[in-house]
């Protein structure tokens, strides 16, 4: 029966000669191609190193080390997750080991070894499989999207070749430890393994995130193949995309839709009833988040809306029941240069909360579908992307137990205007009004559209928007401080 | 009998109206002077926050945060190491939370308040009290050295205001959180507390890190004092500098000094024996790094030596006997401009592994009191003091248990020439050979000076250097691996 691994399981050898022939016209050109592709900059370059125990992966990572300028080369090898980074999403650490443009990223694993372990078991869990490749072809969709290419090696031989090479390494007691304690069992399993791995990479096989197989027997073969694949992706001028997104494609938990016109902008509390009723729930909010099932779970708290609509003085309101080493407020901003070579979402990554932590965002990922749509900072294609990446992206946050509460802040035109102007006046708040601020209102209606459709895509049960009327101060931050204070009640 | 806090406990205060006065053209000041600073970028300030237990330190940090910009403003808590903090050198969490030139960081605690609790006990240890106020000093002395300013906010109130407040918040069910579960051991031992809050003020105070204490009895009086303390510090125009070190000084445990001139470089390899020998120890340094004592201690290796003097290769062969999630090897060049806005040792403390983990610095922090030094690209004064930074680097390392070996690769520069003519005319090693290359080796003599020095001054018992002739690169490849085995064995 013919399969994918036929060729590698013939252990094709190269001799030599024939490797020395080949070997100094393709380290020219990789070294060539790695310098045209660190100058482009249009993209990283992230090659998943995957496949049979002793099939060399370890000694091909040192040799792409030697062969490319290694300056430019970040290895990356993802063993069982330690404590610490099982207190935060799983898919964080992938997200923090993202190269940037330019540079090549060799990841060490990633999320395949443990999907060929799954499928190695005796008992596999067809749902649990199938929920863990679904996740990997969403990942990969989402990074290819935002210029990062993938190839992905499987190094491969037979099984007379595996069991030649650990034979030898193992009769000589100075190589016997380069014979890991799995790959007897791996040995013994052979064909389980060989039948898991073509699952495995028919189920993850994309034309934009292409498995390559590697002969590995031969060491020269296995040298030779794997520059000539890395070489082809240096190569390649444009990067294949994944089948675009539906842009009309509403989430699949999408909640009944908040409407800026529907708001009531008249609603005020007293300064008596605030001043009471806010002690109150930051007394509630404080015993809340100091509770021992907190640690359990984590806190994102995304603040939005128009310029001078009031989130500094309600995320003051919030922090003031918070203890310091608990929270971290991340105000954001334009990205900088270095935050601009990573996929968009890398610098939110970088911000999540591990358990029982929290993380206020003063402004947020959100930037995309607002400011940079409106102002044309982002290409309409990636804005438009954008939606979904987002959805995922608060996904995962829920999954791990993190709550995720989205406010945004209302104000009407009239009452900005006045802010604006008594801002302008202020001797000490006037450096929180800038020329910027006066183009964004001129921009109200394409703003507003922008969060209509916005509050349309991404209000999910899994992280609902509050839209609410900030034109009286007191009443959103009560407001506010008590959704979140009964939703971390409620989760605990 | 006077005392430092006699003015802070008579508990001063401020009315309404006075508050009124000074409250504008503070803050007005302070916005003023915190762009003045972000656009001067010529250091950055870091404010201690410490004190009583309800003195309003949380509030305190609320308020800066309000009255700041707060976009350059960092606040940082430090509580109870965690697990994974623990498994770092405990000055890590510090170097990694320090502010960039141009912005304020608000370290909350840092090292005070674990200092303050060990002088609170009834049975004080007296060396380990010394050892960290030695610490502290040092820290901050090198801090000061690298254009860190530092002021440090002392909260204080009388026995009588403090218990008043804590009676009065926990009168209401509403703000009875506020009052944390040791507000009330410490307000049972006040005096024991004032006196050792006396002793950590007086033990730890400079010109160059001035303790201020703040009255804090009364909110606008400490409001008011703390906008100060912060406006005087962000107002002074040069910075105050700790006493000079020494640059004559050599270590404390200097070893007999390796000399360049004493080497023998006509040692040689045959390739049988390197062959042979290579996989032997490559076999015992896979066995010691595996061993489970290995988990316990942590590995830092430094490769220094003259350009093409083969660090790579070396390296590589070391790299051969490491599990790929165990190490990381880490290419030092040029420091980037978000490195250049901190201390010069700062992207090497983002650097240090943790236990049971291994780091490889290709080039290394040598390079302050080498190419930098040589080059003149850091000040007389700024490499003549990093000798000492250095020692007490390498020395936290030490004590947390961490294995320092520096290697120096040294060729002649005979064979430096056949080297560089080599790589040029190599297809793919002519990019390891550049203009910079042939400059450096014109200033072999001022390299060779500089490296001298540097073994005078940095060869400890704690991180000794290893000088050893690389003209035969199998000789060095066998000696190194050799070093850091037995040095990993005898430590396991």
């Amino acid at each position: 029966m013919s399969s994918m691994f036929d060729e590698a399981e013939q252990d094709p050898k190269l001799s030599v000669e024939e490797f020395a022939d080949l070997e100094e016209p393709l380290r020219v050109k990789l070294l060539n191609e790695q310098y045209r592709h660190l100058k482009l900059k249009d993209r990283a370059l992230v090659i998943v190193v995957a496949g049979l125990d002793g099939a060399g992966k370890g000694a091909t990572i040192n040799l792409l080390n030697e062969w490319l300028d290694p300056r430019h080369v970040r290895t990356l090898a993802f063993s069982k997750p330690s404590k610490e980074e099982k207190a935060y999403p799983a898919q964080r650490r992938l997200w923090l080991g993202l190269p940037p443009k330019g540079s090549v990223g060799i990841m060490f694993g990633a999320s395949y070894m443990p999907l060929l372990k799954e499928m190695t078991k005796k008992k596999v869990a067809p749902d649990h499989i199938e929920s863990m490749i679904r996740e990997i072809r969403k990942f990969e969709d989402t990074l290819i999207a935002n210029e990062v290419q993938i190839i992905k090696l499987w190094f491969h031989l037979s099984r007379d070749a595996q069991r030649l090479r650990t034979e030898k390494l193992l009769a000589n007691a100075s190589t016997a430890w380069q014979v890991g304690k799995n790959d007897h069992k791996v040995f013994k399993h052979f064909d389980r393994t060989r039948q898991a791995g073509q699952r495995v990479i028919e189920s993850t096989d994309a034309a934009h995130s292409p498995w390559i197989i590697i002969p590995s027997a031969d060491e020269n073969m296995r040298i030779v193949r794997t520059a000539q694949a890395v070489l082809n992706a240096l190569t390649q001028r444009t990067l294949k995309v994944p089948p675009s997104h539906d842009p009309a494609a509403t989430p699949q938990h999408a909640r009944a839709r908040p409407r800026l016109d529907q708001l009531d902008f008249t609603v005020n509390v007293s300064k008596e009833v605030y001043e009471q009723e806010l002690l109150q729930w930051q007394n509630r909010l404080a015993n809340a988040v100091r509770d021992k099932n907190f640690n359990k779970n984590s806190l994102v708290l995304v603040f939005e809306g128009q310029d001078a609509a009031g989130k500094g003085g309600a995320i003051r309101r919030v922090t003031h029941a918070l203890d310091a080493r608990q929270y971290r407020t991340v105000s954001i901003s334009a990205p900088r240069p270095f935050e601009m070579d990573r996929p968009y979402l890398w610098r939110f990554w970088r911000n999540v909360p591990k358990r029982g932590r929290i993380t206020i965002f003063d402004r947020s990922w959100y930037g995309r579908v607002l400011v940079e749509r409106v102002e044309g900072y982002a290409k309409r294609s990636a804005w438009q992307r954008a939606y979904q990446e987002i959805n995922e992206f608060e996904q995962k946050l829920f999954d791990h137990g993190t709550l995720v509460l989205k406010f945004w802040l209302a104000v009407t035109p009239e009452e900005q205007l006045l802010r604006f102007k008594s801002r302008e006046h202020s001797p000490f708040k006037h450096f929180k009004i800038t020329s910027e601020d006066w183009r964004n209102r001129r921009q109200w209606p394409a703003y507003a559209k922008a969060a209509e459709e916005m509050f349309a895509k991404t209000d999910t049960r899994e992280a609902p928007w509050h839209v609410l009327s900030a034109n009286d101060k007191r009443h959103a931050r009560l407001e506010i401080i008590k959704q979140i204070t009964l939703a971390v009640e409620n989760k605990g």
